[in-house]
């Protein structure tokens, strides 16, 4: 049987996190045909050893690379054989840009950070705080919410970015990615809701009783009676087979025939062709382990996804939220770090890199700042979807070019909703008191879906002692919005932590700081976590018009009764919108690995490249700080 | 060799046309192994014959269906059988909801249409032009420019759009998808440039020595010196052999076959697998033949673009823009259509269809109004990326569901730029007049590559005629966007529409209106067309950022030198980003035409589905006719 925590781990609708453990596949379930085909032609063989030796963190003698990077991380780069200071321009102060400059303006050369925000340094690590990068404006109307734009969980088996923690000594808590009793935070209860196809049922039955959601999309044979995560973990085992259980030389061949094999292939077809999964039992797959919109995309990237991280991995959060982690990173370069400068033209000559420069305002020609800064070397860490509108002079090399063009870039966005009391929490019995205090009899009228209007939207006395109301406009418009279905509340949620899913536009809700703030009964839930095409829908919207329909969204997996602790207060993140950012992560197409990303990290004179897409762990932390010292012992030892 | 039209028909970066005529490839030059696969486990094989059915336009008695629905198009719905009136909602007043509407209306129903925008109808038929949709504010300096947001040119090869263009007179002229000379308008030139790699040259010269461009990208053995269109042609000729000169059912048996072996695949599979394309060859097709963008997406899509369009075929345009057709649409029912209704919730039962709708404003929750309108069947013409974010009560069917979330829509993104002298038209020698009419000497300086900065933004008097000027500010950051590699200018580039192929980021650059502006010396140029990745690094900018990057990548293309001739006045349209239309069309993955689309035609119950995602044709205006004669004669007959 399938543990508690593997079963919700892909379905929680993050980058990562393992589906069931192996041993769950019986002997002899996987498809006896493998097909494989050869590689595209023209493919370079060594391609397969490069991204292979990446993906490991090797170097090209087949050691481990991470153990000298963790060195550097703690103890600075190795003291210089009498090498000459250097002056390096640093593009961008995401993470991998704040480390490098840290490590190399402490190793004594001249460090520059160049970076196109105008409020804040962190990339796609943002927190929506008070007093963060919104100038001093209160996202929500609870100065103690905070909540994730970007990175929100942070693997324990990372070891360069727990370093890293531990080095600031950052205030850290476990991120509950499968939710626990509200009474004994220590015991996983696994109670949040699968809701699709009209069924609404709660992870824990679905593990007991798979058919009953099975059934609704049709999955035939044996698959009916196995949970979502158990399929997958099954269909996935041919590849893993290949890498089980291995070190050295032989995981680098391993994953070496991963590539061969499955490189160039989709998700879509190994499902089909490999693991022999009909359509039926893909909308399931899909729809439960988050898989569906991005079928199309690159095997591989899914695959190490659920590879690299062992299902036993404890997930940490930051307290005060992962800005926490760029504040502490950033201190120490403060005066290194030069905001509202965003590189549009990098030329090489004379023995110099220049990076040319704009502030915000300059992008639309009204005005503002044009800015040259020269240096010797250049580290640039911008995501190569935004370095296709930075001119190179002279052009970068052949490969880079097409790596620059072609990399595929992922949209996610996230919907943020607050409400004064977290709900969630909730037993029945604290939802009679809660509803009832409002009006009398309001607890029953919720419970039998005679609500229709969004009167009470906001009507919780907890609303106002937060200092906040719900405008009568937004009542009278909700009412359009509410959700699909009406009917009879479901049961009281009575969690703490976790995720949902569903197949309505929000697909997968999280109560993310599943340790409440100190002082303060609220709480913000992420309503809506969304990736690719599902993304690209809410992305259509603007910030404001997604608000009523995520709210809408939550009620149909949650029930109605929620929307009385609604504050109005809401945030959201599109990364594909975001200027700064052009996508959540690399995650490649088909072939783009073995075609592409040998060309990806690869220095070109005196420019280096970083962040996380020059590793094989995209959206990850981890990736930006391996890129990170990677690069500055190159240009420290070069 | 390959004909010019066919040379530049999918380089020109539309949907469709044919690349080279089926005759340019030699006998026996396809791969002699044709690898094919079984359809993944659990498909319905009677999905192929429905969808080839549809890519045909025939019944399920293999006739064509396009006579009858001319007829329609023409004389109206068949007379009654005594049938009822009927209250019809239509919701969307694109092309399909408008045909619709009008074709109801006349046999006696009463039709209401809601319609989302508040400021016009069209759909993705939108013009900038005076006089339009935006409220009387003039798009560009010069009141006579108009330009196209969506729809641009019309196939003459498509039946029921050329019914109503004759049947409502609108005056029509050819649309250039490759250049003529200027001075003589009936002669194709082919002067257009490729750009790509450093390389510089004229599609004509590439034509006849394909290898200098081919050899920057290593094209290896004979496709070293075929023009990226021949081999294209020749790569897709297994496919197109399976269906050439086929007639009823055969053609029908042909489009079937075609889907059971190649409708799962991706465009990338295939070239690599069935065409035995290696990385470097495809690299040269994706780029000149815009493939790049969509090769991950299903094969049959592009296909189907250049298989149903016949290389002869003739593209016109409408005088004053696309968007005089939707006016003439719009006419007959302008009484009938609600605008600034957005649907957001459909409910059935009692025997009548309830549409929920709210007002623009509505949708942040700031006020405004919501409606509910009452009918007994409604004609749903909303893209399913927009339906995945309306209520369904009681839900949709489990196919449908399933369409509607997945059906995949792709991003496309234009950038028009405004020139007060059509300067493409040029020789030297007006070009040497117009610039030293400026500052005496510097024609010769932009020809030595000398300026470097941006303080000749639309120096030249034409700009000023036209009342407006570029401001200092604009002048100054633009010093920072200049194009990438500067150098010496290219030679004029003489010609009169047509449009070329850039590896920068516009991607594709054309004149659209390639017959002048009647007493206007200007022109607005598509300065970038972009479609999936490339578009969407566009959309991550906000419109206004988009300008000065666009003409920096015109100039890296057509020299400096333009820049005099730049009034400042630009447009730009996000298909993904647009609110009504969530993407430019939906092109589907690979796998969904088979898995989905047997599910995207069909009524339920009283609930009809038109738009052109409901045909075989997305993102052309024929598609949507079809689809609001296919819903009309259902509702009417039904």
């Amino acid at each position: 049987m399938v543990t508690a925590s593997g079963a919700t781990a892909l379905a929680a609708g993050l980058t990562a996190a393992s589906a069931a453990p192996a041993t769950a596949l019986a002997p002899g379930t996987a498809p006896a045909a493998v097909p494989t085909t050869a590689p595209p032609p023209g493919t370079d063989p060594s391609a397969y050893t490069t991204v292979a030796r990446a993906i490991v963190v090797h170097d090209e003698n087949d050691t481990p690379l991470v153990p000298r990077y963790l060195q550097v991380v703690e103890n600075g780069l190795p003291p210089g054989r009498g090498r000459a200071t250097k002056r390096v321009l640093i593009v961008g102060a995401g993470p991998a840009g704040l480390l490098a400059a840290d490590l190399l303006n402490r190793a004594g050369h001249d460090v520059l950070v160049i970076e196109a925000n105008g409020n804040r340094v962190g990339g796609r690590v943002k927190t929506f705080r008070k007093g963060g990068h919104e100038n001093g404006r209160q996202p929500f109307a609870d100065p103690r919410q905070y909540a994730e734009a970007g990175a929100m969980r942070l693997p324990g088996s990372h070891p360069l970015l727990m370093a890293l923690i531990r080095k600031y000594d950052l205030p850290r808590q476990e991120f509950l990615l499968v939710d626990v009793e509200v009474d004994n935070p220590t015991k996983k209860a696994n109670r949040t809701w699968i809701h699709v196809n009209g069924v609404h049922m709660r992870k824990a039955d679905y593990e007991q009783r798979p058919e009953v959601v099975n059934d609704t999309f049709g999955v035939p044979g044996p698959h009916r009676t196995k949970p979502a995560s158990v399929i997958l973990a099954e269909a996935l085992e041919p590849a893993r087979r290949l890498v089980r259980g291995k070190e050295g030389k032989a995981l680098v061949d391993g994953w070496a025939e991963v590539l061969r094999r499955y490189g160039h292939w989709s998700m879509y077809r190994y499902l089909t062709e490999v693991a022999g999964l009909d359509t039926r039992t893909i909308d399931l797959v899909g729809t439960l382990q988050n898989l569906t919109s991005r079928l199309h995309l690159s095997f591989l990237h899914s695959f190490l996804s659920s590879a690299l991280i062992d299902p036993g991995t404890t997930f940490w959060e930051l307290k005060g939220g992962t800005a926490g982690l760029v504040d502490a990173m950033y201190a120490p370069v403060k005066g290194k770090v030069r905001l509202d400068r965003r590189a549009v033209r990098i030329e090489r000559g004379g023995g110099r890199v220049r990076v040319h420069a704009v502030s915000e305002d300059c992008q639309t020609g009204r005005g503002g700042v044009t800015e040259v800064f020269e240096g010797d070397e250049a580290i640039i860490t911008v995501p190569f979807s935004g370095l296709r509108h930075v001119a190179f002079d002279p052009p970068l090399s052949y490969g880079k070019r097409r790596a620059v063009t072609e990399l595929h870039y992922d949209a996610a966005t996230k919907v943020l909703l607050e409400f004064s009391q977290r709900w969630w929490e909730f037993t029945e019995e604290q939802w009679r008191v809660a509803l009832d205090s409002i009006e009398d009899g309001l607890y029953a009228a919720y419970k039998a879906g005679r609500v229709r209007d969004g009167r009470h939207l906001g009507a919780h006395r907890s609303v106002k002692d937060l200092g906040v109301s719900v405008s009568d406009d937004l009542k009278h418009c909700f009412t359009a919005f509410r959700p699909a279905a009406p009917g009879r509340e479901p049961a009281a949620a009575h969690v703490r932590g976790g995720g949902s899913a569903s197949d309505n536009a929000n697909r997968f809700m999280f109560f993310e700081h599943a340790h409440p703030m100190e002082g303060s009964d609220g709480g913000v839930m992420l309503a809506s976590y969304s990736w690719s095409d599902d993304a690209l829908k809410w992305d259509a919207y603007g910030d404001e018009e997604r608000y009523l329909r995520a709210l809408a969204g939550v009620q149909a997996v949650f029930g109605r009764r929620c929307e009385v602790f609604f504050t109005g207060k809401c945030k959201t993140q599109s990364w594909m919108r975001d200027p700064y950012a052009y996508g959540e992560a690399s995650v490649l197409l088909p072939g783009q690995h073995t075609e592409l990303f040998p060309d990806v990290p690869t220095s070109e004179g005196p420019l280096h490249f970083a962040g996380d897409h020059t590793s094989v762990k995209p959206a990850w932390i981890e990736g930006a700080l391996e890129s990170a010292v990677r690069t500055a012992l190159a240009v420290h030892t070069g």
